[in-house]
């Protein structure tokens, strides 16, 4: 079976073609720019850059998916000898409400749902529908699933989800935390049950990329996460602040003279590293401190120091949080960019851990490149793992058994 | 050394007169309805109320506390022979930024500082200072000293402080986190001093009442807390959300066509306790929890039940928060209302608090009526107190001590 993942953005569709048999991306890449001047591809053929940004212009996201779908199946570039040996197409969704529990066939009513909530997710949502209108149209015998990113989050308790508000805004408006990055949470909880031998857990995995959201989980489900309503909740980000309390929402509107959608618009897209050093990427920021060729100024290596310090103490008041609500912890897991690839940021985290927790990690082991697996020490009271997402073959894999449950085995 | 301690709030006025060899007040009071239709004051000297309620219309602040000095001068319901006996007089002032991180003597400059800052709490400043106004007027010999509600906050590091945003939001218009609650949180910080017989520690305070914050403290200075930029952050309260995310805050706005200070009304005044619940009264909860008579409806009961854990599970988080924070933790205090009050709250907090950090109460100390000092077990990891707060003594203290610097002690 072989599934093309599509992950819709407003101006940018990722996708891969995962090959079930082996597990694999067959070949990958990320149209970006999508209805701007200068779209451009850039495309992997096992791994091998074949399309480096180039540039082929583009109105919409049938445009960019027709000329995705040309290049996996082209000779030189691709990887399928033509459209048909395509068995399914699996979207991300961001958001799946509460109806949405899990992976789901797409039909009319599924898309009507969609279009219903574009108001929760208005960044997200309709890219994602763009993105199964145009799979429907060029695949149109092709079953479409959609990978809720709230789906796991949906386990959580009322007293988790529910804001101290009267309740009447949850009923009629649907006003919840709903969380995200849903499908890497999940996958990795299913990575951690492998790691520990066992699915009686209590874990807290820390997906800390460009974009971050902790989660708390027990026995595979999630009991907590960091992302709200919208995923503008919890720690700071590359670009977006984490939680803003409404007193400095308002505040900002009033210096600013924002209304409230640029003031949303300015902790989405100004805040968190960006906001205090001038760079979302914490490669960059790690570079001013550390200040080797003394190219930074003072000031901006004090901001980024402070930067850091303010991403990992919120990071790790959130641990400390889902310590007490899950009664205890197994296992802490570090994913996504920085978690996956960052040994300062992991390295400053545990430090942190250590005198509360307990936590203990092997130096040499958490400075390894593409480290995977366990890094925590036999003293270590707690375990701490890296283990690299993949929530493409989350999809993937999610896409498979909706797809063999709703059509059989033998498709 | 008597000291007049005055508490000015919007539309009311609580008073003391604490005498400082005892440290123990007189007298005391509050004026409510201030400025409105049906003012009315209750007054209790030594500990018995004399004036219950009586309806006594005063126009502004200075007509209620002219009242208020007559009573307590007079031969039947006083404490002092004459105004002459006050040698100082003690004003709680909700912010007072960076500037003042101690009580300081009001002279024109520091009220022209409090005018200036109107702007960060102006639910609660132009009622201070329209209190301190009316004292300097009707007893315009006597030293008044302003006790800043946010001075024992300002030892937080600055990466406690300061929000993901850039930082010149905080160096142009000082949008950081000021705390509140700072004289109980000083008061109890130095009461559990005693109580551990020694200045190193680190505890987490929890001043629970209708309004409540948490503090994480150590060797008696504030390392965090959870009120922010204003006294709407952090954990729920009777009437208050506590810390709502902005993108929640923007989504109310949009449901219910709220402007920005209609939403913070609504957080503020209509959220918490009573908006999840219909009363702000903690008893209230647990009547309707307990529904011994049966009458309160089913759905009542489990708002009930539902407020109580989402109040809790905040509760709880932020001590775990803090926990890691702190690197360890030796005592727990509960003080204020709930925290002095309600064993059934003390137990909730603490039962999930076992399992993560293994903390243990004595149920039967918890239980007893006007319980103080710890109520921990032998084996409980981290003490646990009930420290009844009392920040009218704290002020007066305070005062008394600026006065002493600034005049000799011999006044």
């Amino acid at each position: 079976m072989k599934i093309l993942v599509v992950n819709a953005g407003s101006s940018s569709l990722k996708y891969q073609v995962v090959d079930m048999k082996t597990e694999t991306a067959l070949t990958s890449g990320v149209y970006e720019r999508i209805g701007i001047e200068g779209s451009l591809i850039t495309h992997k053929l096992n791994g091998k850059k074949l399309l480096d940004g180039e540039v082929r212009n583009v109105a919409d996201h049938v445009e960019a998916l027709d000329f995705i779908l040309k290049t996996i199946t082209d000779k030189n570039l691709g990887c399928l000898k033509n459209l048909k040996e395509i068995d399914v197409v699996a979207h991300r969704v961001l958001f799946g409400g509460e109806k949405y529990n899990s992976a789901t066939l797409i039909d009319n009513k599924v898309l009507k749902s969609m279009e219903e909530s574009v108001d929760m997710a208005p960044l997200h949502m309709p890219a994602n529908i763009q993105g199964i209108r145009a799979c429907m149209k060029l695949l149109p015998n092709v079953p479409q699933v959609a990978i809720y990113d709230t789906a796991f989050h949906l386990s959580m308790p009322e007293e988790a989800y529910l804001y101290p508000i009267p309740f009447e805004d949850y009923k009629k408006y649907g006003i919840r935390k709903y969380g995200a990055h849903g499908t890497s949470h999940k996958y990795i909880a299913s990575k951690l049950m492998e790691y520990l031998g066992t699915e009686e857990f209590k874990a807290i995995i820390m997906h800390i990329g460009s974009g971050a959201s902790l989660s708390a989980v027990e026995n595979g489900e999630c009991k907590d996460t960091s992302m709200g309503l919208t995923p503008l909740d919890g720690v700071p980000m590359g670009t977006r602040s984490g939680n803003i309390n409404a007193d400095v929402f308002d505040k900002l509107c009033e210096v600013h003279n924002f209304t409230n959608k640029e003031c949303l618009n300015y902790l989405n897209k100004k805040s968190g590293y960006v906001g205090m050093t001038g760079s979302a990427d914490a490669r960059d920021v790690e570079d001013m401190i550390e200040n080797r060729d003394g190219k930074f100024t003072r000031e901006q290596q004090e901001n980024a120091k402070l930067a850091m310090n303010i991403r990992v103490r919120r990071d790790v008041q959130y641990v400390g949080a889902y310590f007490v609500t899950l009664g205890g912890l197994d296992a802490i897991v570090f994913t996504a960019g920085l978690g996956e690839n960052d040994k300062l940021y992991r390295k400053a985290v545990v430090d942190r851990l250590k005198g509360a927790l307990g936590v203990e990690i092997d130096e040499e082991k958490n400075s390894k490149r593409g480290i995977e697996g366990l890094i925590s020490t036999p003293n270590s009271k707690v375990k701490v793992f890296v283990i690299p997402t993949n929530e493409e073959l989350q999809m993937a894999k999610e896409a498979k058994e909706v797809v063999e449950a709703s059509y059989g085995l033998n498709r």
